[in-house]
């Protein structure tokens, strides 16, 4: 079997209210950083797996997101295999 | 001045222990996942920010990154454009 690595993003759905996001865009408007319009703040999981083929790990990492890794009532994910 | 969207992803260093993710991975296993090799969990930053062009807009981000997002001893971070 190969191995993949597999990046896994989880942010809060859009229209949820992201205070950590607010509070990092409000911080770089005091750096200076007036150009930002909006910052939401996620989990980032970079997972190491062995599977035959790209189809089948991406449906394994999805199962995992759905059942233990997000919340699917506040949480979206995307998933993207490194080549 | 455009509208960019910038992924940042946020991890700890390679060689940095990740109680995180290997309390991830753990629990990964025990849910029947076996073929999971390794997670490391970090933080990633979805920024709306206005600019003229990528190259503009990469510098900005990274300039952020070091001065304030994340941190350059314990931390490495990559920076993704969405077009």
């Amino acid at each position: 079997m190969k191995k993949w690595t597999v990046i896994l993003e989880i942010f809060l759905k859009e229209g949820i209210f992201d205070p950590q996001g607010k509070t990092v865009k409000d911080a770089l408007h005091n750096l200076g950083f007036k150009e930002v319009e909006e910052v939401r703040i996620g989990k980032v999981l970079k997972i190491d797996i062995l599977g035959e083929n790209k189809e089948e790990i991406i449906s394994k990492v999805k199962k995992m997101s759905e059942i233990f890794l997000a919340n699917p009532v506040t949480e979206d994910f995307v998933i993207r295999v490194e080549e």
